[in-house]
């Protein structure tokens, strides 16, 4: 399936969570992810998010589609991914 | 058509960002907004921002969806905009 991923983590936890997030999906922008991934590897994601969030605080949002050709991008301004994809 | 909108804008901007997209969506977290909207009110929003926006450096990124049960949204922690909403 094809995922956005969100999180909005407290300062301390941003880093690991992009570490995380990383493995696993695209990064697009600040704390906004996608990819195409499968059933089992997100719930690895998911476990592994659980293990550095403090859900009482923490928030990581997937939005899930089976295909990616159901989901179309529109991007206004700079697109963030590519100018910083090499840094 | 159903729409996630995420912005990342200058910190100058965020404010006239968020009053922006929450006349014509709902706010979901930090800078992430989503619902039903039309073609029209779409090419709106977009003019509207590109007003706000310095294009060189801030970003406004669209995820289209013919219809919203074709995406499934999936929240781990807390979901922020249940408990924000009456702020």
């Amino acid at each position: 399936m094809y995922v956005i991923a969100v999180y909005d983590v407290a300062a301390e936890r941003t880093v690991k969570m992009l570490k995380l997030c990383r493995r696993y999906l695209h990064w697009i922008q600040n704390s906004v992810f996608e990819g195409e991934i499968t059933e089992v590897k997100l719930k690895e994601l998911i476990f592994e998010a659980k293990q550095i969030m403090d859900e009482d605080y923490d928030s990581f949002m997937i939005f899930k589609n089976r295909h990616k050709n159901w989901l179309e991008k529109e991007i206004i301004g700079k697109e963030k991914s590519q100018i910083d994809q090499f840094l």
